[in-house]
């Protein structure tokens, strides 16, 4: 289909390219062809999306960013520079281009104050975050932001009527040692990002943010880090907690609820029909949005899976593009790939 | 159905009533009847197994259990204590309880030997283990049995021709504080079980376990703690990074493969029938066993959502009990409840 | 869920109790019951109703009704009669009843009369037609339709924005002596009904008559009368034919756009959340509204099972309730059930 | 997947090339290619298998073939000359080609022993039927198989321990005049050829003739013609009607047992992922065999769709190649196209 719209689609700066290279060695299996793809914004990845049909895309500085910056300092600064840089970049093809900002995550009002920036001035579809924040002297400390000292932050998200996409981040510090370093291969896609995301998210619901924020609205990729596939014992255990251990103090709607209410999925990196036919099957098509997760996937893989997909053409339209128009409120958005 | 065979069905031991009690308070809606189920062995369990068309179970000690005991001696003391226990109480109802031997799992040799005597004097049908054994001085190391030290261990159960039941068990040490506690409610069934045994068996699978033994048979919980559902992400960059990364070294199969010929998994605590068929798209109906995950959960809970559950009857017999019998060679096992 | 909309709910006349009753032995279990709920319009109903979650139903005289009749001007008596019949009936519980039109379809500008007469006078929701009009002088022809003298039909329905349920009705004549007289288990529900009406609708799809009034909205109960499971099939075959054989000249669209666009398909008397779940991937849950096909099934067996089917609140409630609010513009719909 | 087997693959008789040509006209975009294509055995057909991995074919005479032929005399001889002469071609290539006798069905009798010959003599696999046999002075006759008097010929299929493929044909004479000729559109694959098999066959099932040969195995293809569809409301309907009305006189067991124990379906013509996942769902993948339906449809569209269809290996295996392989004992197929 044309006209798609795509929302976890990467860029780097180009003062990192070295980084950045060195960074791909450990993953991809062509690391030139993905500093050049990561790097560039409005080339390569226009004439992917001409070629694929994908009409729109926000752009998000790509994992692990600023989460993986301990110095409160250094990461804010970052953060400015990043924001700074795609809004003029996004800015010469607007009816192509959206982003994502990027923030800081050490302190929630330093943070809402630079989302608050990005939307107003920049016009910023939302802010991407790369799971917890890395902190303390060492990195090793990790920041949550599903505890109440975040709840200027999610207000500040609701006020200005944006969501959040929680992506993944590699696991850092102690943690790695203990799990990951003799597993590497496990580390990424494979399941350490989704056990990162499934752990941030459900805490977020366990604890409560999304019923001090009811109207906040969270976006998780890669089809929805594994949670859908629990979601009937998630509900059965999260019930059975509520009844007499306490659970439902913070948590008082069901699982199914604020998946109905709060949260989205995306088709990024998983391009599984079997897949994507389950997920609407428990969270329903209203709530599946389209993307690629580009370059670390390709637009090719994506969209002719999604493009050939037997799904029925009411549902296809919506997470290819209608859901998308809703929640980022593209309503004059016209489909320039058509 | 009747004659249904059953595999995560957990018992404890009777002098460690208190500490049950205690354990019970932490997840159940009602200590004292939990007290009561676990401790049975012969009574309740039967009575319900009747009520509610299970023929077979094999009994397993209730998680974490030794693997929780980073003494090695007193480990070693408390599964030979525990085998002894449940060989002599099984030995009463032969043609309706069968048992995992319970190992602790601080030394490869030394398990392998306990499984040996388990299988060799009192026909237990395999082992059942949780996750990671707890080590080191504090209790704060984790044993991985995903390495080659421990191929005297794997090599046991292949010769022995049994299988080997992962079970998971709850974060302890610098993993509960830097990822649980703030999050409680997480722990157990909603998601730390799912993310601990994945962990480990996708780590016995891109570290070679499985081709050093290619007729290993391992089965996993709870419709496979999660790994189903990233099937195809899974098998998309393992075989990536086989082609340039050297995963291919040590997994040469696909993740397909190692589900279609090594892993099994079954239905305890995970009563949907959405995501039962999900499952048996992905990994086929040969490869799915009935649990219940008694008395965590309940029988008439799982034996009326599978007998009822909109199954092919073909199926449901496999999934119910043929599977089981050709797995654990009950060839002469006649439905007692029938 | 609570404030269902249900709409292939059948009654008949008091006047034919003695019919109803020797009709109801053929296939009922119990004709008394049968006679008594099929001859109630607001007692029994009202209460399984309320008992069942079911805020507003939209009744329709029970099959074959006048499709039976080959004589015109009896047929069209009839008709008019019970129109006017339960128009009165349901007037007395506007906000929990309403009414298919009934119609004799012996010529298409009186069908259309009677039924803007029924819409304009009446507020009835649309009509319900038993499959072909038996016709000619012993009631072996078959009045289909799909040709263009029953535009003038087709375009009083699409001007009076109402939609047109085709419900089956049994062989009759030549077509059962041949076919069905030898085999009498397939009439009804196990067959017949799904053949002929899959061929009536998909006669009006290749003869043009949705291309002619793209607009016109059809509704099939049992889940579509087999035709989502040929979707492919049917579309592979149909896309082929217009290729050298002409079928495009009538048939512009795919039969996938015709159920996107056109059709609507209801639960009525398939109770599977398999066959739902297919459904919803083949046409989409927009396209899906709730239907019991009382008396011929019971409100218990069809609430009971849709509301505890493994679906997702959102698509529950589309197919529950809000696609049939949006379908027969019942803005101000409150569900008196609640 | 190398290895495949396939089992609805027509061919003609050479002699009546100009008759194929004509009929080709009536469905076909290529009528040259169709005629070249049915009229080969073992050239292009044996080419087209090694390019998409089909290691063994069962060959049987197009429909509608000797069903379409009135006259009892004519069809039993051009069944005759139909076996002889593909039994002389298919021995050319034993490892690569089998054959489906075409048999006569305007006398049981005969028809058993036609089938027992070329069992017997030629080791043909079983027999192919094309629905009912037209019979009667002007072939408006219609002959079913469901009554007793058809009891030898079913004996006959369970002693010769061979399967009966039931596939369709077009209507003719007063079905095609009532129903069909203003639909033409809807002829053969799109809507006929399931109305027809699925009457014949649930007729079979309802006249008791597998209660009364537990141990006919009946094959049909088009993912069952439908049924699988109507699988919950087929047997919800029968198990009713046997409680009062007699059904259960004749048919005993429930629709779903004669789907496990008698029937196989195969995926000829219908390559939908969605659909055989359904099927396998209702049916259970150990009674789904893989097929073609060539030359109507294309080795490539049937073969390319299969391979990469998203399934786990185990069940494709066991469509492709192993479920064929167990009822048609071919213990010694190797596959020649690996």
């Amino acid at each position: 289909m044309l006209g798609k719209i795509a929302l976890e689609e990467a860029f780097a700066l180009p003062r990192f390219e070295e980084k950045t290279r060195c960074w791909a060695s450990l993953f991809s299996t062509d690391a030139e062809q993905h500093v050049r793809e990561i790097t560039d914004i409005d080339t390569l990845r226009i004439e992917y999306a001409d070629k694929h049909g994908v009409g729109y895309q926000i752009l998000s500085y790509t994992a692990p960013g600023v989460q993986d910056i301990w110095d409160p300092e250094e990461a804010h600064a970052l953060a400015v520079e990043i924001n700074d840089y795609i809004a003029e970049r996004v800015s010469k093809a607007p009816d192509r281009l959206g982003a994502f900002a990027t923030l800081s995550m050490h302190d929630p009002t330093r943070a809402a104050s630079e989302l608050r920036r990005c939307v107003e001035t920049y016009d910023f579809k939302g802010a991407l975050i790369n799971d917890t924040q890395r902190a303390g002297p060492d990195g090793d400390d990790l920041i949550f932001y599903d505890n109440p000292s975040w709840d200027v932050f999610w207000q500040t998200c609701t006020d200005l009527d944006v969501p959040l996409y929680l992506h993944p981040r590699n696991p850092t510090g102690t943690i790695y040692d203990k799990l990951w370093a003799d597993r590497k291969w496990l580390i990424g896609p494979p399941l350490s990002f989704a056990q990162g995301v499934s752990l941030h998210v459900l805490g977020m619901v366990t604890n409560g943010v999304f019923d001090r924020h009811p109207r906040l609205q969270m976006i998780l990729g890669h089809l929805g880090e594994h949670i859908p596939f629990d979601m009937w014992r998630i509900n059965h255990w999260f019930e059975d907690r509520k009844k007499v251990l306490g659970l439902g103090e913070t948590c008082k709607r069901t699982i199914r609820e604020y998946f109905a209410e709060n949260l989205w999925i995306t088709t990024s990196g998983h391009f599984s029909t079997t897949t994507l036919n389950f997920c609407m099957a428990e969270v329903g098509a209203d709530r599946v949005l389209f993307s690629i997760d580009y370059p670390f996937e390709k637009f090719e893989d994506g969209c002719e899976w999604f493009d050939g997909a037997e799904l029925n053409e009411g549902d296809r339209v919506k997470i290819g593009r209608e859901n998308g128009k809703k929640l980022f409120k593209l309503g004059e958005y016209k489909d320039s790939s058509a």
